[in-house]
Formats: structure tokens, sequence, C-alpha cells
């Protein structure tokens, strides 16, 4: 059997889960901005700015820990790898929502919609996981389901390319459009760095 | 004099030359594909996505084998690296041959073929070395050699780029050729990362 | 009290500030650049080309002097990391001159001096704290300001960036023009590193 361990390490998993608590919360923000109509957007994405910037707290307390700190419950490049890919969704997923409202854009492609579901399905399965890593259990569930959003994410991604470039004639705006659906894109691929890192701590070890 | 390592480790030195091998095969099927027409192209791509996912498979191998065991050739770290610079060649040859095909590209300009030429000699020198890390004799050559060609490949890249934008008016076709021109100048960096980290190896035990 | 370092150590305190040198450097220059007519800017791209490769030099002794010995001043991957970040900077001011001389643009828009600015008072403040990590006091101020510099350059960026598609219809200069800018926001986010990098490593010891 695995023991809990003391009070001091258990802030880790503590504020791994605040931080992945930050992408469900930003990723419903994402996914309500899409529905919006656009002067609307700017308050969500406003609201998304103040959910990154508490993302960004829970990653600098991280790092402090981690710098601080001589026992750390699993490997700390591990811990900094998690805390950093956990960032990133933030960032992306920010980034997305900037970009809509920056460029003005008037209609989103409907498949956009379904990138933004994969990401808000990425992140709750994300902040169920983080505090699983205290005892390490029943956690493969989470990295296979996350894996295969990604590979669905990809898909997703490449239609939406293909189809931005047969219908859309006007360059600039498909060089907007192109640019928001690859950071989508990105936030699934951090999503998946997430998975990836949490299976190599749990690897570790087992 | 150098000893053979233990039967365990050795694995490593196969598992890289493995994924380099997958590299040689990658970039003759890029090379193939830009010979080829465009309904001939999506085979070759299909091909080529069949050689990333076998890459895919040793780089797993050797993440996991390096999770698992406390002994290492060298120092894990490169080795991680090593492993990791391996797969971004391969990620970006693919994704060149992918692109080719999903942006349903009529001519491509001759000096892309310059570009994978250099690609070709590149994965061909790597998958020479690859088994010479075992007692890293002989491997100078070997990354004077493909930084050469890097910055050959620069230079390359440098004048495409330029004749891009001298010739082709039309915006959305410059938007996807300099998209395949830079995903190729990515591939030439990622393999003199791989022959930067063998250097680094190569100091770091001499 | 802190006492000095051996001597053998201290040429890592006198490779990094020598790095940070040929980021003053090339700030002026990228800033000289944007004053210069179109005739005039390619000397000084080529100087700026000098000033990278003189940087590269330095990153190299750094990194060959970390694969070579033992003991180190300070967590050998902190100072990895810091020279790194040193050169991610100077690579993205060179790359911003390369492309404004090879993309030929006659009228750069005024705020991408700001940007500049930016980077020559960040380059500045850099090169003043890398001989105080020997000592490791009075840097915090310089890790505050850089930050608060980044956050400076992000809103000129992005004040840029509507201003650039609110105002340039042409696709291909608009493509130019955004590929410039986003470069040197880029250096800004490298800067920052440096900063966060060396807030890190006086952490660490403290």
């Amino acid at each position: 059997m695995r023991f809990r361990l003391t009070p001091r390490e258990t802030s880790y998993f503590d504020l791994l889960t605040e931080s992945a608590q930050h992408l469900v919360d930003g990723s419903k923000l994402l996914s309500e901005l899409l529905g919006a109509d656009r002067p609307g957007r700017k308050a969500i994405a406003k609201k998304l700015n103040d959910a990154e910037h508490a993302a960004d707290d829970s990653t600098h307390a991280i790092m402090k820990m981690l710098n601080q700190t001589f026992v750390t419950p699993f490997d700390r490049d591990d811990i900094y790898n998690l805390a950093s890919a956990l960032d990133d969704c933030m960032d992306c997923m920010e980034e997305a929502a900037d970009l809509i409202v920056l460029y003005k854009i008037d209609e989103i492609p409907r498949r956009v919609s379904e990138q933004v579901q994969v990401l808000e399905r990425a992140s709750e399965l994300t902040c169920e996981a983080m505090p699983k890593l205290r005892t390490m259990d029943d956690l493969e569930d989470y990295w296979i389901e996350v894996n295969r959003l990604e590979n669905q994410a990809d898909k997703i991604h490449r239609k939406l390319i293909a189809q931005l470039f047969d219908e859309i004639t006007d360059p600039i705006l498909l060089m907007k459009l192109k640019e928001i659906v690859e950071i989508l894109e990105e936030a699934a691929d951090a999503f998946e760095k997430v998975a990836n890192t949490v299976e190599t701590i749990v690897l570790k070890e087992s």
C-alpha cells in the first residue's frame, strides 16, 4: 500500500488541482465566447484574462515551492513540466479568445466549437486527475482518454484548415481564422503534454 | 580503452538507430512525393504517416526505458533530448508532406527539392552516427557535417522565401508555400539539434 | 556573508556578461536600422549578423564549460537555461533585422520603434545584471523591471497588430509586417525568460 504524503508535500497536489480548475473555467468561458455576439465577446474575453492571471498565480506558487524545498512528492523536473504544461493550456485558450476579439471576427466556423468542446472535456478530465496524483491510482484511463481526445482534435483541426482554404477567398480573413484554429490545436497538444507527463510520473513510481 | 556496455543498456543504441532509420525512410518518401504528380502524392504521404507512426513507437520505447531503468549508458537528459530531437525531425518531414497534399499544391518550386536533398543527406549521416554512440568514436565528422548542412539549408531557405515573395502574387498560394518551406527549414534545424546533442554527449564523456 | 567564488567558476559570469553585452550592441543596431533608409539597412543588418556570431561564440563557450566541468557556481540547468535564453534574445533581434531587409519593407510602422526601444532598455538592464550574479545582490529590481517592460512590449505588440489589420489592405504586406512585429515580441519574451531564470537562481540560493 502507498502511504499519504506529509502535509508539506501535500500542497503540490492542491496547487496543481487549483491550476487545472482554472482550465475548466477557462474552457467554459471560451465556449461561452463562441456562442456570444460580437459586442458580448469582449466582456467574456476579459473574464478569461482574469482566469489566466489566477492560473499564473498557481503556476508561480508551484515554481516558488519547487525552488525553495528539497523534498518533492515526485521528481522535481516532472512537477516543473506538469506546471508548465498546465500553464500552456491556459495561455493558448486565452490567446484564442483574445484573437477572436482583436480580429473582430464576425462569423466563426462551426467546427471551431468542436475544437473547444474537446478542450472542455480535456480540462474536466485533467482537473479530476490532478488530486489522484496523491495516490497515483486510477490514472491510466485519464491519459488514454486525453490522448484519444488529442487525436480527435487533430482530425477536426485538419478538416477545418482544409475547409478554410476551400471556402474563404479573402486572404486576410483566412490568415486570421487560420491563426485562431491553430492556437486551439496547440491547446489540445498542451493538454496531451499534461497527460504524457502524468503518465511519466506514474511509470517512474510504479 | 572503452568497454562495451551491458546488454541491457545496449538497447538504447538499437532504439536510437531504429528511430534514425525511420528518418532515412521518411526523407526518401518526401523526396519521392516531390517528384510525383498530384494524384500520386496522397499514397506517398500515407506511407510517410506510417513511417512517422513507426518512429513514434521507437521514441515511446526509449522514453519508457528511460522511465523504468536506473542505469543509462550516458546522461538520461541527453538520451531524452536525443530521442525528442529525432522525433522532431520526423514530425516536420511528415507535416511538410501532409501540407503539400492538404493545400493541393500544383507546382512546387524547384528549390524545395534542394531543401529535401539536404534532409536526405542529414538523415543518412544521423543513421550512421547513432550506432557509433556505443563507443563514441569517429563522431566529430558527423556533427561538423550536419552543422554545415544546416547552414546550407538556411541559405536555400532564405533564397526560397525571397523568391516566393518576388514571384508569387496570389497571397493565399504564398501563405501555403511559405508554410511548407518553413517546416522543411525546421526539419533541418531539428537534425542540427540531434547533432548538437550528440556533440554534448561525446564532450561530457571525453 | 557570501564568499567570492574561485577563479575557475568566475568565468561563467564573464561569459554571461559578454553574451549580454552583445545584446546591447544588437539592440542598438536594430534601432539604427529602423532609422536608416532602405539602401543603408543592408550594411547595418550585416553588422547585426556579426554581433549574433559573436554572441553564438559566447554561448558555445558557456555550453562547452558546462559539459567539461563538475563544479558550477549555481545549478547547471539554470546556467544552461540562462545561456539559451540570452541566445534566443539575439536570434530574434537578428531575425527581425534580416526580415526587414529580405522583405524590402519601405515604411516601417512607427510603433515598431517603440518595440525596439523596449528591447534596448531590456538589454541594458540584462547587461548590468549579469555581473551581479557573482554576489546575487541587488537583482530584484532588475527582474521586476524586465517583467514590467515585457508587459509594456505586450501592449505595444497588441496595438500594433490591431493597427496593421485596420490599416493595411495589401495581404502580402500585412503578412510581412505581422511576422516582423511578432518576432520582436518574441525577443521581449526571451528577455523576460532571462529575468525569470535569474529570479529562479537567486531564490534557490537565498
